[in-house]
């Protein structure tokens, strides 16, 4: 499904519609974790997200006659707001299914791009059944958060321009939520750097990926962490190809992953929101497991509601 | 006194010991301004600010002879972190006099880079007569923050690196205290991109800039501002190049500064400290004078408390 040229395919697809988000080194956080980090700014992307890689991809993807009337998804968040720029972009209607629970800044993103957004209860159910609503009504096209082929392509490019800037990475560190950018980091990591090890960090509070590398089977989140962009369970296209290629998940608590981010803001000047906090949060966590290796870090989105993350340094 | 050689030497002499910062554009916020801005973002430089060109240029600039007994200077804040580090950097002595009032994480900055506080009162007169006594008992060489052409030079590098990515600017806008980076960014503009308009931007409440401008001498500052970088008065060696190259001092208030300075934080995920917000507050206050042009912003420093900055967005 997913081969070399395909991610090439689609980095050259969505080039002209995101930024090739630059790379950024820190000697003071290095000295703290013990191995040189090379962080991949993501949070600096289109939509403040990776999201903007794997919406554009599948809506460039899908040809004029599936796209005509618009493009359907159910989103906490970030992957909401690319799905309306995608959009905007493409001249076609988004309808964005939301728990009424997520982010003013990320509901405020979606309007601003021209999508139209239905609330519903923040369970997995009611955001399915009321998309299922949504498409009936419309007749536009679903595109899936994360179980999609054509989105974790497109998030695929990430891993592949950090490649790209730096060709002999011992490891490679991702998020994980739903699975769609750890599985593509994964292929992508396959293809352009198959001596680089890839790792996976997850909030403590939504762990369903650390279970089920250990079950061996897809299991439930507990969706208990600040990291509000990791609380979905794996999908099940994700999950085999994270099986396979994914050495291990870490998993970090919530305070760990503020104290991370608390890092990042203060060392390096970037805001990252909590979820793109994690994989720092598992490198400091691990340092034995990372100690002298060069090490890339996504950092994989910087929305953040200020007043709400701000009060956490304000103790 | 200052050439364009001294400013192309300046940049190969301190190239091993800066960051080259990224250029980033925000298409949000050009449609908020209503031009097309580059951003130069000095707030990832080293110690959070481009005060690391400067001092390195300055420290480098020295005999062996004459920095052997250390480096010494008086600093409200981002010079005194780039004079420390620069000591540490060429293995010699730092000495910093601070006024009891600098941000703590400044004071931070400095010790952690080995180099040695001596607190004051809160005065142009008690930093100076503070400085000279230190002098007078290590034997320190004095690097003065902006009243310097060694550091104006190395200030001068920052422009110079943005119109070598953006050859087209119609107008560069830096902030304005006590004048190194305005008069090291005029003769950039001299030299290397004479066909751009140079403003700089001050707070209201400390615009001793705007005031000299009027008229024709330096004047004393106000020092009342949130902007705590731009409180100085204008150098003697800075006001001459100022007065002679910028066009306009564009003055803000207190409100307008941070309200640019959240834009920067959503919109951007970049933290820049309330000086380095000055800028953007001056370019959105005067948007007919700015309409449809190429417009290059230096943001200057990203060194904030936390604490302190956060609970402006939360009232």
């Amino acid at each position: 499904m997913i081969t070399r040229q395909s991610i090439i395919d689609a980095h050259e697809r969505i080039r002209p519609y995101v930024h090739r988000t630059p790379v950024i080194t820190s000697q003071s956080i290095d000295d703290i974790a013990g191995c040189k980090i090379f962080f991949k700014c993501e949070n600096l992307q289109k939509v403040g997200a990776f999201k903007a890689r794997g919406a554009m991809n599948a809506a460039l993807s899908l040809s004029e006659e599936e796209r005509k009337k618009g493009i359907a998804t159910h989103s906490s968040g970030n992957h909401a707001q690319a799905i309306a720029r995608a959009g905007k972009v493409l001249g076609v209607k988004s309808y964005i299914v939301m728990p009424r629970t997520a982010p003013a800044i990320k509901k405020k993103g979606v309007q601003g791009y021209g999508g139209e957004i239905f609330e519903c209860e923040p369970t997995l159910e009611a955001r399915e059944s009321t998309l299922a609503d949504v498409i009936k009504k419309t007749g536009a096209h679903e595109i899936h958060p994360f179980n999609n082929y054509d989105v974790i392509t497109g998030q695929a490019t990430t891993a592949k321009e950090l490649f790209e800037e730096q060709n002999n990475l011992d490891v490679i560190i991702a998020p994980v939520g739903g699975g769609g950018l750890l599985s593509g980091t994964a292929m992508a990591t396959k293809y352009f750097s198959p001596s680089t090890l890839v790792y996976a960090a997850e909030p403590e509070g939504a762990d369903d990926a650390y279970r089920a590398m250990q079950s061996g089977k897809i299991e439930k989140s507990q969706a208990n962490s600040i990291a509000d962009g990791l609380l979905t369970a794996l999908g099940e296209k994700n999950f085999p190809i994270i099986k396979e290629n994914v050495k291990a998940v870490i998993t970090v608590s919530d305070q760990e992953i503020i104290e991370a981010m608390r890092l990042i803001w203060e060392r390096m000047k970037l805001i990252v929101e909590p979820s793109g906090a994690v994989p720092l949060a598992a490198v400091l966590k691990s340092k034995e497991e990372f100690a002298g290796k060069k090490v890339g870090v996504i950092f994989s989105g910087g929305n953040v509601d200020l007043e709400k993350v701000t009060k956490l340094f304000i103790q």
